[in-house]
């Protein structure tokens, strides 16, 4: 694997969307007991669902820590690949690489990864094993990467249309622990080059409570270009409403890249879903990691899917919203099958389908 | 991965012969400084050269554990992949798979490996992470593979020439560390189920002090079907002539799996290679890992070479017998580079250019 000193939009490459084909699903196993109950041995299941499921569609490699290993090979399904790779945490979304192609070659990104805001408010220390696992996903894969020493993102906070827009939120990407010292502007600038992007579309906040800062991909997704997805609910007392509203302004007043409005369909979210005192008692208390209280509301909500080559995969939270979820994706995604995994053992850990998922998108076009 | 609960030569399967077509070669990285002086530095460049010049006739990966990843990937050139894996030292001939081949697939046969000898006469302790090596590079590869839960063995003790013959030494194969229990027609019979064989040929030992029990590939090494080579001297003071004497006399009467005789080249050993003061005190004395005392003699020997794909990777030694070796070696492969490595540090862990590599070869015959 060979780190390339130029930028992906000077060589010509640029983030495909979820949408397009991929090549496979990169996938960290849970573990760490400060964060998955239990062990992590509840999450393991899901997990273990989620690569078995999406395994049906597209070829699924599970990174696992080598005191996990043994466990995962047997928890897991034959079919899906189970690689050794150190981590911190399982959100490969947020530290896996981003790729982009330019049709013929895909390349990694590797951005800097700091556990969603370093020392300033990030969710635990240190991060070093995450930080290296972009690089490692390279590695397996054959493919040379573009690292940015001093700029921090995770994937989760971005969504791009793969025809030069990008999706991101003010609170996650101005905060204090990502890149302090770089205007909305340079910010700008370092996603247009590095992602191959003309236009990026700043939605205020993102789901209400969201550990990350507000990752975009809680909130919204792209269903295709032109048309996305926004996390909404009716309920003015909520929160989170004036957060959908604020959102939603932005949306219908901005267009894309190519100078289309996008047609945004209202997701409604599942009733709030709280921390058990069950479910809080199985976490490991340890000092600097994020404590998971009982009665604290999670930031659970549809819009956390991902979509693979001819299926969609989404959290389903055991509510009368799920339903209403399933309906909507089965109508915008005619062509995919649609598959509900009920996720809440994903969402205690503070993510959820989308967060533990990582495509290798097929450098050709199809 | 799937783990089959049969045998290779019931479903078809034989291992290839080293010098058919491969479709890369597995090292792992020297880092343990109780066996690699000075940290494994010196060890660690001599690895690189290897894999770089092996990297110049198939893809190369490197695996290595955590702590060293940054480090090999800085010293590894960017063609050669990166992976990382847990290990307990870098004998990846000893501790990797066996691949098998029914000229359509290939599969990874994973013997049990304990150190060479485990409690009873093992080079060190505890040996897990080595064991579980042959099932992770499965994995990597996407392979399917045959698990002998209770039959000991390291890929040096044996060699093959493709079409049914197999050749071992009964100094290894016999030992107290490794299948006690066992019978000689026993073993016989493990070695003809998993490797598709059907005649053995026993060498009563290895060379001179071997630690490894007198692995085959340290004195012997097929170049093709019918035609091998055995390391050699005429000094008769020096206890090696004995023993290549009696591999000889061995390999001049039996007939391979095909009833040919084998022509036997003799592969001239350099003159005694001992370890320096300087060398022993660079290795940290550890219990239970064999010492790296001054003046221990090295089982130096050309016949630990590595054949790979257009080329042959042989072991150089700063003697006057280099030539003579590299000679023989033109004219055996005379369709192949010899590339000649100075390989002093590999051997002052106990073992040569052939300990460090395992092919994966080509499913498909050319």
């Amino acid at each position: 694997m060979k780190t390339i000193d130029s930028t992906p939009k000077k060589d010509g490459f640029r983030m495909p969307g979820e949408f397009e084909k991929h090549l496979g699903t990169y996938i960290i196993w849970p573990e760490r007991p400060d964060n998955w109950r239990l062990g992590g041995k509840p999450a393991q299941k899901v997990f273990a669902e989620v690569a078995r499921e999406i395994a049906r569609f597209e070829p699924v490699t599970v990174c696992v820590s080598n005191c996990q290993f043994a466990n995962a090979r047997h928890m897991l399904p034959d079919e899906v690949r189970v690689v050794e790779m150190s981590n911190d945490d399982a959100w490969i979304r947020d530290c896996g690489p981003t790729f982009v192609s330019n049709g013929k070659e895909i390349r990694g990104v590797d951005w800097r990864f700091n556990a969603w805001g370093g020392l300033h408010d990030g969710l635990y220390f240190p991060w070093d094993k995450d930080d290296s696992v972009a690089q490692k996903v390279c590695e397996l894969e054959r493919r040379d990467r573009y690292r940015l020493e001093r700029f921090v993102l995770e994937g989760g906070s971005i969504h791009v249309d793969g025809e030069g827009t990008l999706v991101t939120t003010e609170e996650c990407l101005l905060s204090e622990g990502r890149n302090p010292g770089m205007t909305k502007e340079d910010i700008e600038e370092t996603l247009k080059e590095y992602l191959g992007i003309e236009k990026i579309i700043w939605l205020p906040k993102g789901i209400y409570l969201d550990e990350t800062n507000g990752h975009v991909d809680n909130i919204f997704s792209f269903v295709r270009p032109g048309e996305a997805v926004l996390a909404w609910t009716d309920d003015k007392n909520d929160p989170q409403y004036e957060i959908s509203k604020a959102a939603l302004d932005v949306l219908e007043r901005e267009r894309d890249a190519k100078g289309r409005k996008i047609n945004i369909h209202k997701l409604y979210l599942p009733a709030p879903v709280l921390i058990s005192a069950d479910e809080s008692g199985g976490v490991d208390a340890v000092d600097g990691t994020l404590p998971r209280n009982e009665g604290d509301r999670l930031a659970a909500s549809y819009a956390n899917f991902y979509i693979g080559n001819g299926a969609v995969f989404f959290p389903e939270f055991n509510d009368p919203n799920d339903a209403a979820a399933r309906e909507l994706l089965k109508h915008l995604f005619p062509d995919r099958e649609i598959v509900g995994i009920y996720a809440r053992e994903i969402l205690l850990g503070g993510g959820n389908i989308h967060c533990i998922t990582q495509q290798v998108p097929a450098p050709l076009a199809d």
